[in-house]
């Protein structure tokens, strides 16, 4: 869901607004009013909207001594100018995706979802109870911000694509519109991953521009239209398999809270992950009905074939984040491998091993 | 999970407590001083330190202005009458499983987790963006409280066995401790479900009054020693996919409160019931290696053929509920298989398509 779009958007429509070199003025003692910058499109369900509850339940939650008021993309800086624009103290808060950031540092996208990672609730167990928190906190650092989990779309999917994918061959030269990491792995797989803005994907699937793009899920994807142009619509979202978004807090306005209201805003992260994962659930299956139902899209399962390639692309991947990384980013490779090496034993034979018994042929409903 | 146990231990040990009638005086104008009273033993992993944390947590974000007093099971009143101490104000609040009230309703089995039914995340949807919150309220309703989210296990495990279960028939007459619900669909099988306290399991297995048992997951299960007497542990967990624990709060108590204090409440509740479950992930993965590798334990799925008979026993099960079930449990029912319909389409395609992917085999590990 990596989006250039609002960016490139906002760029044309914001105000130019560098480091506005505000000093967070406490409004009273123990008052605060902090801006918080977001990647998301007023309103934009799920992400946006998730986004917007964080802030008034931080707000409320405080009764009132930390006010939080929301800009959407554009608003005040570009979309993908969040992570810039609380480091240097524009805002104090921000909420987007950590992975936009893999220009700063590969250890980014471990705090989003790294392909072939965690689910979002194993990713909220890494952080929480395993070393992922300190380990985020670690990588932040040098920036002046820290990082909080705030919101989980849950697993994705693959995308949107014109045509049917039988083979391998099929996807060598497929024009496809995927971020990071994902883009570096179907690269491998001979596809021309493009990263283009979300607000132009459906025009460039319409064109012809490209042959096929990833989003996010149902919830998302069925109000921009892609089912119009595609009608093959992929699992499996090994790419972003509990894609987290972020909040971000600058480190003097960090500091410059009281113990308890930074205890109250951890609280309201943890809260709206949650959250967000619930919302996206309950509303991705009606959203997919409708796909199908009304508007004929074909929902697919990649080919073992190629799922499986895509796997051994992406430990290569891994591999090069490793090798090139800095000695941070080599410690959080290390820990998520460990972390998930431990977790994964568990999640089989509980969650994943209900969901498949779950298919098994008996009924299930009322006699009546 | 349900245990009697503890019912039947305070019952010999805590000071007899009936309605204490206490007015919750304020102990100022907009202070309060609640109680919870709690099913768990003291520094109960997962389900008792959650709890804990919980009422820590209110108190903290409340700067004080709703301090919480947490009982463990026993201390004011057993660990099974933590509702009715809830409803007559014994206690302002209690921490435990709505499934431990069946007699008083069977709606109370779908606020835990109903056999075949949602998984965590999918009960979060259910009952925050779908009818769940709202049926609940009015289930509540005669009783005088509400109740809230507030944890979850995960998938729990089937339970432990004596011997390994290899057709339907190694189910006869098994004499298997088993809750609610479950123990309904073991009996349809031929099982002899037995209901006994936790504290009493290990011993119960030990003499052979019992050939099994289930309890919660590694984490738990592994500092009770099942592993001693049984060297089977089963999964599928198909009876508790999703167990949820609940905050229940006196309806006069809740209306003392200011709205501020109200959210407050309803937003500690969720961030624990992402924060239970990610501990549950994060510590359950190593007590399994544990099991296994050091006390020899033989993980196990039950086959399925016998897996199946488990869903049209289940289904039979969800069928008399139906049939026995005052208006609100019908409501209940209707909305709960609706909704489960709705959410499993998308379950299948995103987090259940990964996980299963996950399993293909290509490595994921560095090169070092």
């Amino acid at each position: 869901m990596k989006r250039r779009s609002f960016l490139k958007k906002s760029a044309k429509t914001a105000a130019i607004t560098p480091a506005l070199g505000l000093s967070f003025p406490a409004i009273a003692k123990n008052r605060h009013e902090w801006r918080m910058v977001t990647s998301w499109p007023k309103g934009l369900p799920g992400l946006g909207t998730g986004a917007e509850r964080l802030a008034e339940n931080i707000t409320k939650l405080s009764g009132g001594r930390l006010t939080i008021k929301v800009y959407s993309a554009g608003e005040l800086v570009p979309a993908l100018g969040v992570f810039d624009a609380v480091a240097d103290g524009t805002a104090q808060m921000g909420h987007d995706a950590s992975y936009y950031h893999l220009g700063k540092t590969e250890g980014c996208a471990f705090f989003t979802s790294f392909p072939w990672g965690l689910t979002a609730n194993e990713m909220q167990a890494w952080v929480k109870y395993g070393n992922g928190q300190v380990l985020w906190d670690e990588l932040y650092k040098p920036f002046g911000i820290r990082g909080f989990l705030a919101g989980n779309t849950g697993t994705q999917m693959l995308g949107w694509f014109r045509k049917e994918i039988k083979t391998l061959e099929d996807f060598k030269g497929l024009k496809f519109r995927a971020p990071g990491n994902q883009g570096k792995i179907l690269k491998k797989l001979g596809a021309v991953p493009v990263i283009l803005p979300g607000g132009e994907l459906f025009t460039a699937l319409q064109s012809g521009t490209i042959d096929g793009a990833e989003w996010v899920g149902p919830y998302n994807d069925l109000s921009l239209g892609f089912y119009q142009v595609c009608k093959y619509y992929y699992s499996y979202g090994y790419h972003e398999p509990g894609a987290a978004l972020q909040l971000t807090i600058n480190e003097k306005a960090w500091q410059s809270l009281d113990n308890d209201l930074r205890f109250l805003i951890r609280t309201a992260s943890e809260a709206t992950n949650h959250d967000m994962l619930a919302e996206y659930n309950a509303r991705s299956g009606p959203a997919l009905r409708t796909l199908v139902q009304k508007h004929g899209v074909k929902v697919k399962a990649l080919p073992e074939e190629i799922l499986l390639e895509c796997g051994k692309a992406a430990n290569e991947v891994l591999n090069e984040v490793y090798e090139s990384g800095s000695p941070i980013v080599r410690k959080i490779v290390l820990d998520f491998l460990k972390f998930r090496q431990e977790v994964i034993p568990w999640t089989r034979i509980s969650e994943q091993a209900y969901l498949n018994a779950r298919r098994l042929p008996f009924e299930f409903k009322l006699n009546i």
